[in-house]
C-alpha cells in the first residue's frame, strides 16, 4: 500500500476533506476554519493545483479580490481513493 | 485537527498497523511484508523507540542475532488516538 503524500499531508488531507465537504470555499474561509497561516495554505494550494486536484478563481466581491478554490474531478477522485485506502488500513486492523 | 507525524508518515503508519495487528514481529519479517529496506526500516523503528513506542528485543534464534519489536501500551494508545483522528475526518465528509 503506497500513500500519495500529495494527499496523505497532514494540512492537506485537512484541506481536501474541507473542500470535498465544502464544494468551494475562499481562501480567507479555508485558513480560518482550518487555523493555518495565509502562507502555508497559499504554499499549499499551488501544490493542489500544479497537481490539477484544485480550481482557482479570482474576482472581485465589493471590489475587494477573492480566491475561491474547488476540488476539480481528478482531486475528488484522488482523495476518494486515499480514503479508501485509509479505510482499508483501519479495516485490517479489525482481521 | 493536528495530526502526530510520528504515526502519520506514511510508511511508519503502516509499521504501526502492522504491529498492532501482529502483536510482535522480527525485524526481517517486517522488512517483507511492507517491502521495506532495511535502513529504512532501521531509522523509522529508531524513532518509535525513542518516542517509547515499541519495545525492542535482541536474541539469538539458531546462533543467528534476531530483533523483534512490538508496540509499548504507549504506542497502542498513539496508535488507537491517531485511527479515531483519521475516523473523524473520514465520518465528517458524509456529513
Amino acid at each position: 500500500m503506497d500513500f500519495d503524500t500529495l494527499v496523505h499531508q497532514p494540512t492537506r488531507l485537512q484541506i481536501f476533506a474541507y473542500l470535498y465537504r465544502h464544494d468551494e470555499a475562499a481562501f480567507s474561509e479555508i485558513v480560518d476554519e482550518l487555523d493555518l497561516t495565509e502562507g502555508n495554505l497559499a504554499s499549499h494550494m499551488n501544490k493542489l493545483a500544479e497537481a490539477d486536484c484544485v480550481d482557482v478563481e479570482k474576482q472581485f466581491v465589493d471590489d475587494s479580490p477573492q480566491t475561491t478554490y474547488r476540488l476539480t474531478d481528478h482531486g475528488r477522485e484522488t482523495f476518494e481513493d486515499h480514503v479508501g485506502q485509509l479505510e482499508a488500513l483501519i479495516e485490517s486492523l479489525d482481521e
